[in-house]
């Protein structure tokens, strides 16, 4: 065990929504502060949970079923978590981390209605009780969101776009669901707008980082 | 669906039980009665849930922990129950599947140290209450189970040894955990003694399958 504690912030929210260029500049944040940093995101973060990842993010939209890719997002999770994360908290690292357990709430429980409970259970079977210790919610109109990973899609000509073809509607139930994971775990959750330029999310990301840290003595 | 009900029989044991040769014998005793059959097995059975047996069978033996390799083991079970053995059923075809969702309860419930609860849990989770009409059990000596497993692999220069390796410990609770699964569940399970040349453990199974398919009026 390190003698600074570890602290773990997941990243969420729909598609564009900006999460990936803002988990760089706190990144930056933490180290201007002396911190040790690793970023990680899901799926993935650990060698068999990116094997895991390449089955989830590539093929059909169709190609699993809502409980198997639960199941699927839970191993890799399962993985990352004992492999990555634990250890990395347990030598006083801060954890950033794009997408967390929250993304299985929001896609499979909201977005194709297995419902909160289901996930809640699983989530409990596979890592139990853990969980990070503040977790940022980007939110974004969905037109919005999706006009932007259009965009960076068209650019990089990537395979893992599987999840960006599922239709608005799909995308409408995302952020309803992110937006009532909010309200339910205020303890832990806050919610980010993410409409606006590069640097006035940052200052919103910010603000929140700062009194959530403090306000927990971190 | 079909007039004909289908039939969904599982084989279980631990290595070397010899199983896979009983189930190309039931097969062709089907089908000399009529039945369209199909013969599949686990990890496995559909195209996705092959690939994730893949990342199952290859590899170090610590490559997954038991929970994550318990969750990547319901995911490909999942794809294979609704992929290929629901399908199947509701055509009236006899489904023969070396192993099935008893495996898991034993391999990383008892096996592994889970415990056979934490295993229930997930299986009720991935495919609710689906389970095989019948399950035979082939139990062996593990001494005799491994000297055959061990010359099986030794000829076929397999990469898909990663369970032959965890040592005799672990197939003794492996062992212990198939009976105790067939004790908790006799409207389901037989165990085979399948101690003995090849025809004498078939002549056992015949008679097994003949009182069951008798008594439940298949």
């Amino acid at each position: 065990m390190s003698a600074v504690p570890g602290l773990f912030i997941s990243f969420e929210g729909g598609e564009g929504s900006g999460k990936t260029t803002q988990i760089r500049r706190l990144e930056a944040w933490f180290r201007l502060r002396g911190r040790d940093v690793i970023v990680t995101r899901e799926p993935g973060g650990s060698p068999g949970a990116e094997e895991i990842r390449n089955l989830l993010l590539t093929g059909d939209p169709g190609r699993w079923d809502a409980v198997t890719e639960s199941l699927l997002m839970f191993a890799s999770r399962r993985d990352h978590v004992e492999r990555t994360i634990r250890p990395a908290l347990a030598e006083g690292k801060v954890v950033l981390c794009d997408r967390f357990a929250d993304s299985s709430v929001a896609y499979q429980g909201f977005g194709h209605g297995l419902g909160a409970d289901f996930i809640r259970n699983l989530w409990q079977i596979a890592i139990g009780g853990f969980k990070p210790d503040l977790t940022l919610i980007f939110d974004l109109p969905v037109e919005v969101g999706l006009e932007r990973a259009g965009a960076r899609f068209a650019n990089i000509s990537a395979a893992e776009d599987r999840f960006e073809r599922m239709g608005t509607e799909f995308h409408q139930r995302l952020r309803n669901g992110f937006i009532e994971i909010a309200r339910n775990n205020p303890e832990r959750c806050e919610i980010v707008d993410a409409n606006g330029d590069i640097q006035l999310v940052y200052d919103r990301m910010i603000s929140v980082v700062s009194t959530r840290l403090s306000g927990r003595g971190l």
